[in-house]
């Protein structure tokens, strides 16, 4: 039975990221949750085992596997069951144990569904969050660039949101993440200024950045030729009004 | 003369916050530039210090003093002057020193103005920016949310900034930082949640949530006597439509 969750945010691929208070807590844990690799679709699962092999964790490692989707659901409610069936997957994982860890990419608070699973097994109390850091954060960082304009405001939206929502009347930054289709080309003619990155952190790492409608359709077959070498790509990206 | 400047997210006052890779750019530093206690208003000198001597870091550290301020200067001119002064104070205190690194409180592209400052020394790619937790995610992590609702959107804004806007049309998650003065008290009626923390990831953090409209009044006595017991406060918070 699961008594207590620690969710570790481990940052964006660079074990360099992850933090003092991280380390230790994956230092001091008993059992660590690890997905197994999923469909081939990405080197999460292995980019985790190497960081706990680095630092040298003693904990149980307990794998589990992702349930599949039952995509004749509607999107929430499939989102919902699968939720419901990988805490079910934690659970057998753990076995008799009540503390485990899990490693969460980037921060755990930041459009990740980690903390919903754990609430499916133990009260809100019973939930510990360490920070890390984002791929917002990793963005901005390796583009040395401020992630705000002075007393400024950001939107955080998501690729689906930003093509449903176009330029937001009035934004001055709106930074993207969870964009599959490079949403940002439906942006072009408002004047913006686009800072661009893949595999952030990572020695795959991609960077690019300039007016948007100049560089869009570079930055879309940067990210095509990625995807056709790794097999996967993650990007993310920040767009500004240019002063 | 400055050529590369290290700009080292520290976190918000817990030194667990610190990144494995914050950690050895701090340990590699050769010369480390640290304010000087400003005028009694805040510890944030005394944290930096008490991080380094807990880091064992042998490097030189240099202080300097934050200049006045122009009251007499409109706003933008008057921080502009402010940050021409402080970059020549951080080349003072550099004498011979090339390369130079600065501890950044939270995250260095998050509502702060090293970098622009650091702008002002060096060229865009002498400037290596190491992220940092920030207040919000140390808010997040504190109260065990998640930032964002499912495919939400997030409006990060200042104190300022959401006086003079109100509740957002179409809001759904609005993140402040910088609010001297408790704007949320404004927006009562709009049936939002709010998640409030000060002094997050200190000894002394507090931590308050509920209905926008019933805790109002407690978070602001709260705020007003943390600032009396200790003669500063910070804080952030974040509102949520109830679902
Ligand atoms: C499910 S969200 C998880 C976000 C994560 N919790 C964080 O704090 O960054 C995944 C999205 O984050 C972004 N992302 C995560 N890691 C990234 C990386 N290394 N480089 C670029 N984007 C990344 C991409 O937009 C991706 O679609
Ligand atoms: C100049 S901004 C710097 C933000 C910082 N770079 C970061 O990443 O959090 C200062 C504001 O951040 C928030 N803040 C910083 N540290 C905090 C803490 N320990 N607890 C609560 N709020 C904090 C407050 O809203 C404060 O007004």
């Amino acid at each position: 039975m699961i008594e207590t969750v620690t969710l570790v945010g481990i940052g964006t691929g660079n074990p360099g990221h992850l933090t003092l208070d991280g380390q230790a807590a994956l230092q001091g844990a008993s059992t660590i949750l690890v997905p197994r690799k999923g469909a081939g679709k990405d080197d999460l699962a292995e980019i985790r085992l190497a960081l706990l092999d680095r630092l040298g964790v003693a904990a149980r490692v307990a794998f589990f596997d992702y349930p599949a989707r039952d995509e004749n659901l509607p999107y929430l409610e499939r989102v919902e069951r699968w939720h419901d069936a990988i805490a079910g997957r934690w659970a057998e994982a753990a076995g008799e144990a009540r503390d485990v860890a899990l490693l969460v990419w980037g921060d755990p608070g930041f459009y990740d569904s980690t903390m919903r699973i754990a609430a499916r097994l133990t009260q809100p109390d019973r939930i510990r969050v360490l920070p890390g850091i984002t791929a917002v954060q990793a963005l901005t960082a390796a583009h040395a660039i401020p992630l705000n304009t002075v007393n400024g405001r950001i939107l955080t939206t998501t690729g689906r949101r930003l093509r449903e929502d176009g330029w937001p009347e009035g934004a001055e930054t709106v930074v993207t993440v969870l964009d599959g289709d490079c949403s940002f080309t439906a942006l072009r003619g408002h004047g913006l200024t686009i800072w661009w990155g893949a595999f952030l952190g990572m020695p795959e790492q991609i960077l690019d950045y300039g007016p948007l409608d100049e560089v869009a359709d570079r930055i879309s077959a940067t990210r095509v030729a990625a995807r056709e070498k790794h097999g996967w790509v993650m990007d993310t990206y920040l767009l500004r009004k240019a002063p």
